[in-house]
């Protein structure tokens, strides 16, 4: 690694991704970082904004023009999708780029226009864009200049069942995913479901139908499964900071059975850092992966002959989002790939 | 109705059922609760096991051996599988019974001993029992001596199961319930898994596979489906302590669609003062029904074709359990249904 | 009673002190609900605003200004400040008014605009209005037209502090009131504070030496004390939705013991069919009230001598607000005090 | 520092102290956790008996008794009080030992015996043993070869009284620590009022009057003051897993201010990386300090001439016990402080 650290800027440094995103690449020993922005927060220091951040000697917060781009080696970005793409197509070219928005995870534009009812602005960079679900696309991560890193649903569907599809070991037409997420996948934006409130002590379905992860999901499962795909995906709200659960539901191909999708998920991940293939019986946890970068995938038999019960949680704030960033972020520069996200789960 | 009050003994009123039924039954206009046991609480007062019902003039805890039954109408009985059947086995003939646990639910003795692990030592009461889901089996409640309450995850499957597998409109081959509780299910017993700190801002299926509650509901459906019926019941643990909330994926018939059975429940439950079917794109939510009696239903396309999305959540200390209770008490009465379960849910 | 209901509206019904007026009184019998109003939402029904409120055959939604006041025979006013006597000035003499808001609780004109920052516009009125502290001015209630619910923290800390601070008992000068509410008291509006991500799973203070509930508290002691009284009040914001717990530190007068205190309490409450004094040794809880109209109080020793340890707790949104509310309308109509308020807690 | 790793043992590994002590230690540089004993789990993987500790490569749990001293450089005791005292006295005299139970914290036998109810039987071991506060004792713990941990309570009462009470600038005679704590306080083992369905979405008080962290508080006070102080503290539970907050309530010595306390501690604590004084005007909140080392101090004026309202806020399992262990640690063996304890708090 160079004796001398690399310069980043994180770009919407606000949210509950960004913040996430400084948490972890403060401690991470080749980044300094050089740059926040948040432009309705310009002017504040970053503990005026995230309290919990404090005595960290972060640079202040500034508007994105007001960056000497210059002094830049990366930029993470936690905008918000449409302001995303703007921002990043007038970014110079020296800079490396992860994306953290939906931005460019679609390689259609049309689909992308549908789900996010705006029209991309910037598809030569979408082009250019490498998918950075980091398991499944390292070798493409590492060359990439642009990377969009995955929804934090996709992350923890697809980490799940992009080996299954792919060796045709589940019925590709019959995939039911049961999304069960915290409450910080909303954002930190006021909205009235979101309340403590509102949100706690119960839970309800939302976007059912309609959540703009289906897409995403339908589009890597898709290059797997080499046809269309088209998956049911619906997502629920649980009083829970942190995490997401994912009960996927699913069709065994002929000859196929529990233990089987199980061995064949070890093999893929035998050699991952992040991953964690649960033995027979054992179910995940959220509690068990939160504020690390892990992924917990469990494989078990339905009593409907034929079928299986499978899960897979992640943390949607690091997996899910600033964890594989910094991941991918490491992948690009050819750092180890582990380095700064050696955190163990906080629990309880 | 009888200008005498029915003098009642909640048998096992140191769980959460028994507790949510005394809640209830003290402020029922028709009910004296005229004996609460608990064998190892004995000669305690009941707000010295539950201070929220202090202040309320209850019977002191006996053991259920020292109830003079002479003087008693009805039990409601909130005792754990196995000892429910031994009590209620030696209670007196002239008591009309209202049992919560599990002991009665299943009509087959096998099924019965391969699920819950004990030989049915009461198969003659077995017989007599009556499943008391209130809606469904209205008449035969109504003339019961002896009627068991259904499972909190049954109640809410067979609210919104039972009227479109009746009618045909889904396929009852395909039906995949993804089932979340909050902890209260769980008993107020001592178990790791329902600390607080095990339990909290977290969550994780259990009984993947193998929860009780699967023959239940398969027992009820195979009667609509009038042939046999697996179904995939998957129980996930919230962190809420209240209620719960199923996700129903299922396969819809030739010729149906959401909006036809949004249409179907609609009209099974129009004159239901405790079922509500919500209008299309309306998910409910389990802070809706906290501390009522009521059930709410909703029905969603899938973006697979030919398939529905499914929503049911109900209270399971109320209608999952002491509310359906005293319905069926009410029932059994010829008293207003409704009586002292008017309670508006507790929100926020 | 009267054989007709009387006609109430509730005005600012979109709050949650709104809506659990309204939980509450559409199950009280002499009530009928006439009308509601909320001026950004006029126009919905009371479900499209508050679910948890569906099936109940309320009426919809209004501006104030839409009221045909003529049918209506009271009003419960759940406004904000300032509005809520511009509102009550408006309306006409024939209406009993009462109101949940902070504009008549404070007799002195000059405080009220030093705290709430805004000149007071309707001093009549103020000169007119009953604090509405059922147990401790119900005469006065009970002839009253316009009667001002007290602040949920005052109703809390008065319960307690009133008899002993007026009997002389504590020394009113050193009178430390450490309060930790739940997130409803911070109403339903968007702030980022009380979003779920950021009360939840931990607590902080809040408004230290500065909330505006202090000279309520202070004024009715001042009455007590016969003198101006300074305390400490000091509240904490803590992840829960309703209830409040005041934990409040004082130094006994000479002659005086924990014990004593207790009995003083004991008796000045023995006929209070909502207030409980718990036994030496036992702790109150919040979740022994939640959803109730209780209050509980305790007494201890602490172990520097000549001080006691007290607490007082109670659901913000019933005995704090919605529930004194409805008290005070028993109180005023000559209904029995405890009607449309017999709830039990609602635990777990 | 050493470029061999120092061999510890975790005795006392299954409960939350011990395993908040492996996921920090695991991540030490400088550190090889050699030994993990749980009597009652031996023979279990850690990841059995703690899922979030799983893919760590940790030693499996074994007995005490089982452990070879002599590959073991240091210990940590993460036992129960008197099991704790027993075990130390039997480990060889090679052992550093750091001990995070109650049993070496009191200097005064008579004082053990009295608040913990068993005789102390290692008193010789008690004389040498060093008070881990480690910014107040840093120079004893560094020559130290047995350091008791201060519990969790104590650490954040003296951080903040000790400078001030030394100072004398409060007086040491009117001190009220209003304390309120996670659950994970209570540790893992199954006692009902730490249930989620109990604990949660509630509060309490707890142990007024006498809890056992009172003398602890008051010995080290009473140090600082020259003179016996008896304090008043008050714990309550709070819905939360992690940290505590503690409001403290005192009254200036002649000539302070709120202002001079804070520039006291702002000097005290100017070079010390985990304690941070806030500005006026900010109180702290634990979310800001979850999982992480740090300390925060904050200061405000009182209504009520001449007292301060003053708030302290920690982790209880990191600060409060495994962190400030590893701290110890460090200090014992010349390691940078800092090195382990990087983490910066998880929020959300």
């Amino acid at each position: 690694m160079a004796s001398q650290k690399i310069k980043i800027a994180v770009v919407g440094a606000s949210g509950y991704t960004g913040s996430d995103l400084v948490r972890l690449a403060v401690r991470h020993p080749d980044i300094e970082i050089a740059a926040l922005t948040a432009n309705t927060h310009a002017g504040k220091t970053m503990d005026e904004v995230f309290p919990h951040l404090g005595g960290l000697n972060l640079p202040k917060l500034v508007t994105t023009d007001a960056v000497d781009w210059s002094g830049i080696d990366a930029v993470v970005c936690g905008l918000p999708h449409a302001t995303s793409q703007e921002v990043i197509s007038s970014l110079p070219e020296h800079l490396k780029i992860i994306d953290m928005s939906a931005d460019f995870r679609l390689r259609d534009a049309d689909t992308y226009a549908q789900w996010y009812g705006n029209t991309h602005t910037a598809l030569d960079l979408q082009k250019e864009a490498v998918y950075g679900l980091s398991e499944h696309y390292r070798d493409q991560i590492a060359r990439a200049r642009l990377v969009a890193c995955p929804g934090c649903y996709p992350t923890a569907a697809l980490m799940l069942l992009l080996p299954l599809v792919g060796a045709g070991a589940v019925d590709a037409d019959d995939l039911i995913i049961d999304a069960k997420s915290g409450v910080s996948g909303a954002g930190r934006s006021l909205k009235q479901n979101v309340l403590f409130c509102e949100a706690g002590e119960g839970m309800t379905s939302y976007a059912v139908g309609s959540h703009r992860h289906s897409p995403e999901i339908e589009q890597e499962l898709s290059v797997a499964a080499k046809r269309a795909i088209t998956v049911n995906f619906t997502p629920h709200l649980v009083p829970m900071s942190r995490c997401e659960y994912l009960s996927v539901y699913a069709r065994l191909s002929e000859g196929m059975s529990a233990a089987k999708l199980r061995a064949l998920l070890s093999e893929r991940y035998q050699d991952e850092p992040f991953v964690r293939v649960l033995p027979e019986g054992a179910p995940p946890a959220t509690q068990h992966i939160r504020g690390s970068n892990s992924v917990l995938l469990s494989v078990f038999e339905d009593r409907i002959a034929g079928r299986v019960i499978m899960f897979a949680t992640l943390d949607n704030l690091v997996k899910g989002s600033a964890g594989q960033a910094l991941q991918n972020f490491n992948l690009m520069y050819g750092i180890e790939e582990t380095t700064g996200l050696e955190q163990v789960a906080l629990f309880p």
